[in-house]
């Protein structure tokens, strides 16, 4: 920490400042400037939030973190990527990129896996489809719950890829856990701190999604929560940030994907459908993804978006996702990546 | 709903619209104007989402909502303001502006209960205090739970002043509603929509905060999740937005005020402790809040903030309290209202 | 200046880093801590923008400025508020809180005397009205240029109240400058800063709108280009900033009147008008700016608002604004000022 | 336009607003709904912003608009894009990718011609270099001005190739317009609106920045500007927006890309430079805005960005730049375009 002084601030400040800096257990060191005088606080990290009081001392103008909050989810701590396993032959953060694809909503068994057969076709590696709905009206269709989990089960088990559903719900974690191969949670959860150490616990894969007004570093420390409840598989997804830009449901920040790739080991999603709400542009947006770096993509398709009981604006058509395959291919080719 | 169609959609395209309308149970009504045609989809409002999905039918440009989404939180469902009764002798939404004051966690019995007499010794009516503490680090304090509600209890005895605290977890409700006066909502769990869901179904009201990305409309959505359970007592506290600006912690909307007022007959109270993290601009924009109309002030105070385990930066001493609670005061009584 | 070193940075980088510094003019100290080191960077403020190119040296973390980049807009330079004579007997950022009041664009002889003499009547101090509109469609009324110029200056003569009009072009400031009392910068020319250099040079005071994304330290440095160039009398005005919200024009910052309270001695005024772009709240948000310490208030106003050629939907009736003047005034009084 | 009257509207409220749009010389078509009544307003398109003032008639709840407000930017009017000639062999919009490379400021020749010849040694196409820089502090550096430019007169002759530079002021435009090929008007300037139809009536191509608040739609109202003075060769460049996100200096949307290529005809660049501010970062991001259909890409760079005097923490050295060329050749082939 670094403590700054205002301009002006009396010796008596500068030490009382120093004495209690001494206090919690740090040593301080006072560099006198041409205009005022700043302090550094040396000692132990986990204290270190202590220091932060200061910041109403009189004569302290700023109180200034050096050290990142965040620890296990850092580069700092673990420098090689983390490659985490998904299912027996997959796995998310090497050279191949992993697409999930699915309904915003399972809707019915010949919906579900009409459309699982069409992502398995075209090569992709996951399916994705929500049983359990967070939308913002409570009068909006709020998922099938365990029926949808059920009729997820039966398209893993008609083309072997494994699926990835959003659990929404401390009490249904044991539940979704069961079901899903990756558990999802939503941008509205992300700093539902009691539901992240629950999964904290569990066994099996998180995908974090970025919530709607999460820094980058609010997301890592809210990856930081699972890590630290011992859960070290934990992938991130960005599916676009609230900005004042309407032309788009939300404003797709690329910019984060090298970013975490310069300040986490952890793999990184991009979900280009939520990101832009538009269908048309979803394919673009995925294809950029993959040529920043990105390790996946989550895509909504849907055997008939004018029919969908959710997002069906945003769904791709399965003949829009097939091609779409191609050209993915194609860009992880000139970035050397494999898809 | 309002569908508009493309410039130089075709007569074959608009008709095809105006079937899918009708397939939805609604009347169509084709207004054709110089340069493209718009048609008004009349029917019954619940249904009204499935007209989204048109978007994207070929030759749609853009399907426009009419009405508005939320029902039993608006004024043209309930035209008086709902008056909240939170104590026996305590209620929010009329003429009297309620001060709810206290520390952000509770840390001590001597620290709750120093505070809670301050607060009534300067003529506040409730105390607040956090027992659960949603925090970004997994490392930072995260309240005292049970015991933490205990000690409130043991402040509302000492002083009998009714206590507001929050919940964070859908498997504490139980718990904090057996402690708590008024249930707080925190901006991290504004969309956390099966907690809604379950408070709705209890017997407190519930003072549910913005979060750091809500429009004014999704937080009256998340209102009527409460509203639609059967509870119709919610309270609304704006604790400042996210935005650009960097020199305060959040950018405190008082515009929603006013706006609420409009819209809605839900009480409305405002926290500036939060909306600004700044002790010395609190009470400037907590009169603020009381001049546009805010039915309740919600302010952090501490008897010795340097030393506060959370949120020390933004909390008022006990006698900066007692002053602002004098400037309140004469605020309120020049805007026509009693304190 | 700081320069936080990486964790685990070598020795020759630091070396490195501290003999750039010194070669800079600088003398540095240099911080072991028990996970980085930190360099403090000591010398002239006016070359420490040198300093910031270090960010890019191998082994740097961050570098951190100490100081604020304004100097003659601080209160660091100039403890008191300054006081900005607009008019023989009417000065800005004293006890008393001045109301400028008038239509968005001046339309005609009409229009413009029937408003002076209303602003006149219910106790306002100064007239605003636009002759130079900035429109965001080339296709939108432009203004009256120097016909509405003259139609001020007869509304100038017709009340004894002084004129605040905008500038929006260079070119036009020699001719704006002798209709005007107060030159007004509009918020889209926050950082045109070929036109605040002209500004700097001339002898009016300039009332300087901040921008939709400006934050409250570049509109200061805004303000330093006019004060650096000459001109003292600058008056800051808070119109809103734009944020996610849409349910009202823009987001007031109240915020910004306390902070830049603390942080500067130049007077401040608030448009609660464009700030959100409602008749109804207009007066409440106006009350609140009152009471949160605002120097003066700027209200769009208009004999007949259904009709106005521009922001009609935000201009107060006359009727409307004579009322909101009792309201106001009763708000100055428990506030300590008057009006 | 359609106006929608607020639920229990009287129908002499329906009545005045009719007689309303038909005095204002439009057809008016009342639709009756379930629950309230709406009207379109039919017309003639340059005389609809008459219709706003309807928000503020008794009974009227909003009025929307339907039209696009650009007309010469838009797709509707030309379906093609356009393909704007820089120079002689050069042009950009079609399949070629350009790319736009140089310091930030203009230093010095020797700086300027070394970076001009490593720009065209690894085959980029354009120079760029500000000889008026706007900068936030009037302190700071403000470019060479037109000795600047004659450096950059130098550079173009030396390689052949065009130069872009930034023209910041009215009364620069025709000496830039002397020395560039093509003239940029930065983000600052993009609500500048005398400026823009200065540049209305020059005879070379615009390159226009969007501003760091303005939205997709403002920003084609800003090229409508330049467009309906008579100047069609105007350019797009995306460099990021503001938001809450503080880890890069902006947030680059590249959902920006896609839409433009849906709604205008213009050329799109992205400059990867200032939407990031980080060096390590650029070339990801110049890659991902090459995938989803940039039709030029602008960086910056250096020969010494550690001693550069301006934005040196984002400029990339000589020899990234060489082997970000072979990274964006890649990508475009995958893109099937040539660079």
């Amino acid at each position: 920490m670094i403590i700054v002084m205002k301009v002006g601030a009396s010796q008596a400040q500068v030490e009382h400042v120093t004495q209690k800096i001494e206090a919690l257990g740090f040593k301080s060191h006072v560099i006198e400037g041409e205009e005022r005088c700043v302090i550094g606080a040396i000692g132990h990290e986990k204290k270190k939030a202590d220091l932060l009081a200061l910041n109403s001392v009189p004569g302290v103008e700023a109180v200034i973190p050096i050290s990142k909050p965040y620890k296990l989810a850092s580069k700092e701590l673990r420098k090689k990527p983390s490659i985490i396993k998904i299912h027996k032959n997959l796995s998310i953060g090497g050279d191949k990129i992993i697409i999930m694809a699915g309904p915003c909503s399972v809707e019915s068994e010949e919906q579900i896996l009409r459309t699982a057969l069409a992502v398995k076709k075209a090569g992709g590696h996951m399916i994705r489809g929500g049983a359990f709905k967070p939308r913002t009206s409570p009068y909006s269709f709020q998922g099938l719950a365990e029926a949808g989990l059920k009729l997820l089960d039966k398209a893993r088990q008609a083309t072997g890829l494994p699926v990835v559903t959003e659990v929404m719900s401390q009490r249904d974690v044991e539940l979704v856990e069961r079901y899903a191969d990756v558990v999802q949670v939503g941008a509205r959860n992300i700093q539902n701190f009691s539901l992240l150490k629950e999964l904290g616990k569990i066994k099996k894969p998180i995908l974090l999604k970025r919530g709607m007004a999460t820094t980058i570093q609010e997301w890592l420390m809210s990856a930081e929560y699972i890590l630290s409840e011992g859960n070290p598989q934990v992938i991130l997804c960005e599916r676009g940030i609230r900005t004042f830009e309407t032309a788009t449901r939300n404003t797709l920040d690329l910019n984060a994907v090298p970013i975490l790739k310069k300040e986490s080991h952890l793999p990184i999603v991009v979900d280009p459908s939520h990101a832009t709400g538009i269908r048309d542009i979803v394919i673009p947006m995925a294809l950029a993804a993959v040529a920043c770096g990105s390790d996946g993509i989550m895509l909504e398709i849907h055997p008939n978006p004018d029919q969908a009981w959710s997002d069906g604006m945003q769904s791709l058509t399965l003949e829009m996702f097939a091609e779409g395959m191609q050209q993915l291919r194609a860009v992880a080719k000139a970035v050397g990546r494999t898809l």
